[in-house]
């Protein structure tokens, strides 16, 4: 399938570009970014950060704009595009029939799009069929969440199911690619960290509530409990790891009960041969300094979560502390593997 | 007066001696180490980290061993020992007579032991009469707490004493000097975070709950409250931050109430003109991303508490981190400061 | 002395007002920077970076444009502008006859204006006399050299003065200061290591035999011996550190003569009295494994040179490394020192 | 064929073990390491460090002693011993018969031993046969060089090959995995340059030269040239990074000249088919901000030498810097190369 990239020179982007260079059903034919890299190659408009080579067919491609008419003859979009321009471009696109799976975070909350992650919430697909950007239903949105918010409803999702979630307290340490490039100032964060990150903390209840959602007849019925966020910035590269302390709706008889939820959850995408699925989806790690963003955010290409030191707490029910790629499952990897259920179910095609 | 230091070669050894090099009062006359460094010239048997210069009398001087017949002369000592030692040692300096202001954690719950901050807790030091080392009281020991429950000490006294506290969730992020030295290999934690410190998180709960303890008649009576802690390790130089969540017993109207209570605070020992107090004891900064280690640590010579981030919380009543460098406000500082107040208050003279 | 700060919001800038807030000599009274900030409190243009407290009665103040008419009545300013700029600034002041002791590049090489490190060529502040900004005299430009070139030259000294120089290969490592705030993108130097630096090498060679050179009557006459120079960007905070080979002029008969010529260097300017000045200008360290930035870069209040590994070689004929602060001593603390020549030798008065 | 790892818990013994995992040749069927490890799971006697996981078949092996008795039935063991104790260990091995492919340094300089890089000088092999630890030349030992002798004499090789060189002076950026586990203590190297590494500058002159040698009818003949090394430790995570000035034996026209000599270099391997052979031996970046360890150290599976900066020198004739995999290219991987070489040559059988 011939796929195009918006935002195609940012962080995002490259790593779109990254994660489909020797992908088996899709193939990059168009790349979209701002008016100044238009026109350009691609290798001429990037400032590449990916520690792998730019693949020479990107490298020569010419950039586009953003709109629809530069996307003619693509199956579908992803998008990385900024937040800025996100809702005016995705809209055009989708209007224009083509399918957008995007990383932005501007149509996430919308009641008609799906906000996706195919291991939590697969069945939310059909929201799609409420989209009204076209007459014949062939273009549409479909968003992954926030890269904090995927490994922890991943994490949450079989505490969820089993036990029920009253309330959540969590502290994040974020990798620096979280925020693009140029990012972070080296002078703020070399031996440093920032004990906040602008946009964040507001993004984590609603985005984990909608996707533990129930889907129903085109609407999802959300749990409402209380969450409490600190993130924070740390000089890690890669991986957002969060400590997390919840307050279940069930009694725990011990913290056995929880370990068996997690290691017995039923992934409900693992039969289904998507390529950039994790074999195995989230690896509970016995090992006390366990997991840590260095040693394990590439593990299963960046696709696994991780999660480690599940306790009993002194104060509500359960801690532990979850982590998982921020840039791949938290980004445009999440977004690919939307994109692989979505052709799975029917909903791309050539 | 004449002080001698227990424990001179390492991390928190090293410490006392840079921030000893200019005090009004106390002058080095000892230096106790391990059997492989007595017997050789300080500068010998130490691996100097410091980011000043070693001064050059100390780096003289004949480090001994660390008997009480080592330390005859002097007023007292500061302790710096590994804890696998210092029971040991530390308790047969009490029972010869010498005063021992230690650092290390072996005394800290003993129940006629003063676990001491200044501005904290200063009456605890009346305990020091129930202790039995020695007949006639000559010989003694007090200590600080460990370089989490410093911070979470001072942090949490003017709420404790405004609010109550009925529980505490905490993440910390913690500096790699808190290890000593050599301490925490690089390729642990160069980009990366550890989510464990061993034997950290159950020093907090009682150490806190000791210090906002009331004295009365050589008893402490302690506050009980749960607390669930995760400690992790980040690649920071120096100053612990927490990431705190506080259930109080009183009902909010506001978080104004909260600032006001910090800002008010009665600091016990402002009065005192102790050298190494900090003239403003908490700084409860209003911009956002504030404290960080890098820019706050080192201000006021490192015995500062920061604050930041004070809000009121989605679950439970409060957030808020707070920070203060370890290795000075959180070890051999805070050990001088006790130091300075016990002077003050009678109980070292020359 | 009344002084204003030219680019007041800027890394150097920053620098500028963190060091002289308690100058015996300077007080700061007028801040200027771009139109943007122009107009506003100082704190509320600032992103401010330095680890110690932005002084109260400069974040009350309002920043000015940088014309003329805004710096009336300060005795000079300090420049630390953008090179973009720089030239029509600081001449527009010179020529309104107002001396302006710059920390940018555009005057350096400019046989008129003194490029000056004080310890090293002090004689040539009587360049000043053949600038013709003003018809009085009163207008002048004063400069520093690069950051590079600062520790270089100064480690160069008594070599090229007991020697003579005949060729130098250098490779730096450079702390990310040195490229200013916001500077050098987190994601292209945690962990890394950036083999160029723009528009670096090429300053090393004319500024260094500038400031070697020998001053008669109104002009430099400067040695002329090959450089080969690699600048690297390296993750550290501050202090730039340069490994250097020297062929000398003369041949040596041991590594003692040089370590003798460095030790023995006699400071031009030991016996003024200069705030600014450090006691000991060059310390070399015998200690194999220093100096290194993060312990010695900021001792001397960022003012000293450190030298090390210094040994014969076997090309060419010595080896040594050196450091020093780059943004103190190669910087704003340069100029500061600079500026208290300029008052001790009767240029600058109120 | 069965392969045995000596000092199969370390940093290098890791590595060995994570490279081989998959290999197509090689199986892994006994773990040597010291007495304190011995009897012990393998999973229970190793930190493991590694950022995949521990294979679950090695994790359950048991470590036995270092012994020739340990290894009967392997066809040859790959050594990462401590050199404290390679020399008895190794020799020992191949006195019992069995092949010592080392990366240890004991018996680089061994006049009888292949110092060996098989792109550089694959012929060195054949003084195997003049090895005597067996009578029927059964048992023998292969070496690979030290970290920074490996890129540096790929690097070197077609400009030797072309030019000659007639004198050499580098400075090195290394990173922290160089020292093994626990190795680089975090508190000596966040945020900070050691310039100096023990045992690391008096290797570079003797074994590039050794690598460049001719062999002939059992001898090497090695060219003689000066070389003075300056190595320091960066706070990277793998890569060794290296800036090299040479004067070069040849007059040159231009820089072209060795450009294209570095790109026509005929590599004597590329057609065997060795499965841990790069496809691109040197790649030489034109962008004059690479190499960069982070981005390129893991190319081509770490096995790849980077080339950068390539350009006439104001003093000799050239400068360039170059880099690799220190771990990989520079260690485990460099052994496992040779190893495969020594198979396709018929010096191993199962």
């Amino acid at each position: 399938m011939k796929v195009g990239i918006l935002g195609a020179t940012g962080a995002v982007g490259q790593k779109f570009i990254r994660l489909l260079q020797n992908h088996p059903w899709f193939t990059i034919t168009a790349l979209g970014a701002s008016e100044r890299s238009a026109g350009k190659k691609y290798k001429d408009a990037v400032n590449w950060v990916e520690d792998v080579n730019l693949p020479d067919y990107i490298a020569e491609m010419i950039v586009s704009d953003c709109n629809p008419s530069s996307f003619e003859g693509v199956d579908f979009v992803f998008s990385g595009l900024d937040s800025s321009v996100a809702t005016e471009i995705e809209g055009d696109l989708a209007k224009a029939g083509i399918p957008v799976i995007s990383n932005a975070k501007n149509y996430r909350m919308n009641p008609t799009v799906p906000l996706l992650v195919p291991e939590v919430n697969p069945d939310h697909i059909e929201l799609i069929k409420t989209q009204t950007f076209t007459e014949d239903g062939s273009g549409w949105i479909v968003t992954n969440p926030n890269c904090v918010a995927v490994p922890l409803s991943i994490a949450l999702k079989p505490i969820y199911d089993t036990f029920g979630i009253e309330a959540l307290i969590l502290t994040t340490m974020q990798a620096i690619s979280g925020a693009g490039y140029p990012g972070v100032a080296s002078l703020d964060i070399l031996g440093n960290v920032v004990p906040f990150i602008g946009g964040e903390e507001p993004k984590i209840a609603p985005e984990t509530q909608k996707l533990l959602g129930s889907y129903s007849d085109g609407v999802i019925t959300e749990p409402r409990y209380p969450v409490q966020a600190t993130c924070t910035r740390v000089p890690t590269l890669n991986g957002h790891m969060a400590s997390v302390t919840v307050k279940l709706a069930k009694e725990l008889s011990g913290i056995e009960e929880v370990r068996e939820a997690v290691l017995n959850f039923k992934n409900p995408i693992a039969e289904l041969g998507l390529p950039s699925a994790p074999k195995q989806l989230i690896r509970l790690h016995d090992e006390i300094r366990y997991p840590q963003p260095r040693l394990h955010a590439d593990q299963e290409n960046g696709m696994q979560l991780h999660m480690g030191r599940l306790r009993k707490a002194e104060v509500f029910d359960i801690s532990f502390v979850c982590m998982a790629h921020n840039t791949i499952r938290g980004a445009a990897g999440g977004a690919i593997l939307n994109a692989e259920l979505l052709v799975k179910k029917g909903y791309l095609e050539n």
